[in-house]
């Protein structure tokens, strides 16, 4: 039995306070992590609050872990204690799935989260199967490489799978923890990339993210220039917007892809994206695979998210900053324990 | 200038009657055809009646056109008097846009079509540019080759276009005339072919034409059955259906793709797109090269649209019948002037 030092809420919007709890034997297959820093994700505000009505209290969120490899399960082929890893949303798979053996293990059926029914990363240590615990690549800032396991693998791996080419004309819309990262990835993919936002000041700050240009989202000539544009255009809100106005900013051909969940449903007009042969997606997070791809990308290319950094014990502090709508653009939480 | 014999309706749903016309000095990228045959097509029905409020009369309907080279201009490359051709829906392209040169001519903003704003098929003579008039490979039979150029390739280029694979489950959504065809293409293609239909009589026809397995969209068996099981379904009707359980009966990376234009919008949840990575799309009918690829994959597998046919001067009677819902499954035109 391990003891784990964590922070959990006992209900919805309650207090984050010091809790313990034993994790059991380590699996064969498992790897249990020495957390030194985790992401404070919008996700984990949405687990928090219950708002997906899944949460089960005590809570421990926390999905954007980066640490050491503390313990390995007896068949784990690849790891061993003190190496540096990164771990995401999620923490286990069916690795016989048709999906995990193609590959694609982030679309395997049963997919068990960080932090869905187990505790996550805003503690001392955490556990996963092993193809999620991703190998840090030397050139990475651990200090801030944690928000890449949820925000950046879920912006990096449409990019990847939708084939999106350095030709190609780009939009971001809306530019947060999501839209600065996928700005930068763009960015260095070679695209001419367009940051869709109506606040004056991300509209600057996204330019130094690599943005191209910026369109404003309240001003209607911004949006006639634009038709008929873009190529692919990266949806990183959850809100509704005049869909029909955003498809028709795209190319022939050209995609219009949600990694927010948006939770009003999309009213596709067959018609209007018929004659340009154009489609609609969307996507969940990215593959192990993926997620190496991504990490060695950022080495390369110097992509990091802009953080604020919280000590860990400051966790209340932190959800609030991020709860109002004021964290640029994503929060890492230190480990004290 | 050359004198027409066609039929044409002086307003919607009026009887057509004989009716002459001329062209004026054949453009040097332009071919006339002597027509032979021309399928009779729903999008002529909607177009008679008005039905998109573009139709200008009188009214020559007729876009799936076989016949041969009557005359070319002068700078046409590939055609001389008496090659076999067939033309579809469209009939000039832009030839410099973005969209020709890289091959995707039916994508091209501003093409023309064989029956707006001109007159078509239903005629001894029709005229259009010459990348639209695709030479007839030798082993196809003329005489039913007409609705491949319209209804065929609108459900071959997406097959061709989107990378359906012969591994993929497939559905088609709707045995008519897009529907027959499809199932039979995909059947070639190698795929496993579920036909949906609510049709019994159709679904033992959809057997014919090659579906594996038949889905009644009636019965909430089936449709249970079928949940996360298609790598790709073709939309071939028009009606609003229930969405929402046609995206679950999506595997993983599925894709849900429209040809025909379903006027409703399809309300799109983006969360129940996400976690499968799935994806909508819509296209519009084909472009040259794919059309010659159809033509060649028919003639080396046999596949023919099913016809019924009549005399071009039966046109009343042909589009009576149609208009009733009684083609099975596409009707062709002999011209008999």
């Amino acid at each position: 039995m391990t003891d784990v030092r964590a922070w959990a809420a006992d209900g919805p919007h309650e207090e984050f306070k010091a809790f313990g709890y034993k994790l059991g034997p380590l699996g064969v297959d498992e790897v249990d992590i020495d957390v030194d820093y985790c992401g404070l994700c919008h996700s984990d505000l949405s687990m928090w609050t219950n708002e997906w009505g899944r949460t089960q209290y005590p809570f421990v969120g926390g999905h954007e872990v980066v640490g050491r490899v503390r313990a390995t399960g007896a068949q784990v082929p690849n790891l061993k204690p003190g190496d540096k890893v990164g771990l995401g949303w999620f923490a286990r798979s069916d690795l016989a799935s048709r999906q995990s053996m193609a590959g694609d293990h982030h679309l395997s059926p049963g997919n068990e989260g960080t932090i869905m029914g187990r505790h996550g990363g805003f503690a001392d240590i955490v556990r996963c199967q092993w193809p999620w615990a991703s190998p840090l690549p030397d050139d990475l800032d651990v200090a801030k490489a944690g928000p890449l396991f949820c925000g950046g693998i879920t912006v990096f791996s449409p990019i990847m799978s939708f084939g999106v080419k350095p030709t190609d004309k780009v939009g971001v819309v809306g530019i947060g923890g999501l839209g600065h990262l996928a700005t930068q990835f763009l960015n260095k993919w070679g695209c001419e990339v367009t940051a869709f936002t109506s606040s004056p000041d991300k509209a600057e700050e996204a330019k130094k993210f690599g943005a191209h240009k910026t369109l404003n989202s309240r001003d209607p000539k911004s949006w006639k220039e634009a038709a008929g544009r873009f190529d692919f255009l990266l949806v990183t809100v959850n809100v509704t917007l005049d869909w029909q106005r955003l498809t028709a900013t795209l190319a022939p051909k050209g995609r219009l892809h949600f990694v927010g969940a948006v939770t009003e449903p999309v009213p596709v007009h067959v018609p209007s994206i018929m004659g340009g042969q154009k489609q609609v997606s969307a996507s969940p997070l990215g593959a192990p695979a993926t997620i190496m791809q991504m990490l060695e990308f950022c080495g390369r290319h110097d992509i990091a998210p802009l953080t604020e950094h919280y000590k860990m014990s400051d966790i209340n502090k932190a959800i609030e900053h991020l709860e109002a709508g004021k964290a640029r653009y994503r929060i890492i939480l230190e480990n004290d324990f």
